[in-house]
């Protein structure tokens, strides 16, 4: 692949330069379930440090993760990672993997997680028109803008 | 990470465990421009043949491609690969990818595809809750449920 992002035209691709990394997706999972230190993520993954340190650099690189510093008493200062607006919208690309997991790579119990709106509703993703109307993945067409080069 | 697929509860895990490796979403997109033949794929991604024949051996195996046979005139009888249904709703995942792209990695000039409607509205991807209401993805909350081990 293209070392550069500015080598890539196709925001699937470019989308893929930044998370497409193996563990990337994964980190971000646990940052979105509240992990924001180093030994946290690597706890609940099991990720070599050597690798976790560069994931995160890529991602706080391309602003999907911003370091903050923080001290714990008698300690030297260390850095947390926390998801920026870039990184939180993500959501729809972890959601996305985990409802297609759920029906196409079901587990013989069932999902071990589910996602619900603040009303305690099942929640799935689709694709929207621009009045809110659902549309069919199947009925959804790409067209070439002036940009495609 | 895991070898086997009945190693993983987390949906997400398990979808990448599928789609996770570098390339195979880059070929999902050609299949979903409506590349079929090995020679098509190797010709648009320009991955190696040996990642290639894996890649794809990877998705017939998970039911996300299946091969057919075909054979041009007076050559002998070679196999493509065409999406299952499985596969066609991984078009959620990669308009997840390129939408986050479009917003969060912009070009200066603009994004290369726009996705419409069959009435030529562009569409968007979101959550909805059981009665096709848009839901915040900032409000959906995560449950586990009794299949959670």
């Amino acid at each position: 692949m293209p070392s550069s992002l500015d080598d890539l035209q196709c925001s699937i691709e470019r989308a893929l330069h930044v998370v497409g990394e193996r563990w990337s997706l994964l980190i971000l999972r646990e940052a979105h379930r509240g992990a924001t230190r180093f030994d946290d993520f690597k706890g609940a993954l099991g990720v070599s440090s050597d690798i976790l340190t560069a994931r995160l650099s890529t991602l706080v690189t391309y602003g999907v993760l911003e370091r903050r510093p923080y001290r714990e008493p008698s300690r030297r200062e260390r850095l947390e990672y926390h998801l920026t607006e870039s990184g939180r919208q993500l959501q729809l690309v972890l959601g996305a993997l985990g409802q297609w997991g759920d029906t196409y790579l079901p587990r013989a119990e069932g999902p071990s997680i589910e996602r619900r709106s603040p009303t305690g509703q099942s929640v799935r993703l689709c694709y929207v028109d621009e009045s809110s109307s659902e549309v069919s993945p199947a009925d959804v067409t790409s067209h070439r803008t002036a940009a495609y080069r």
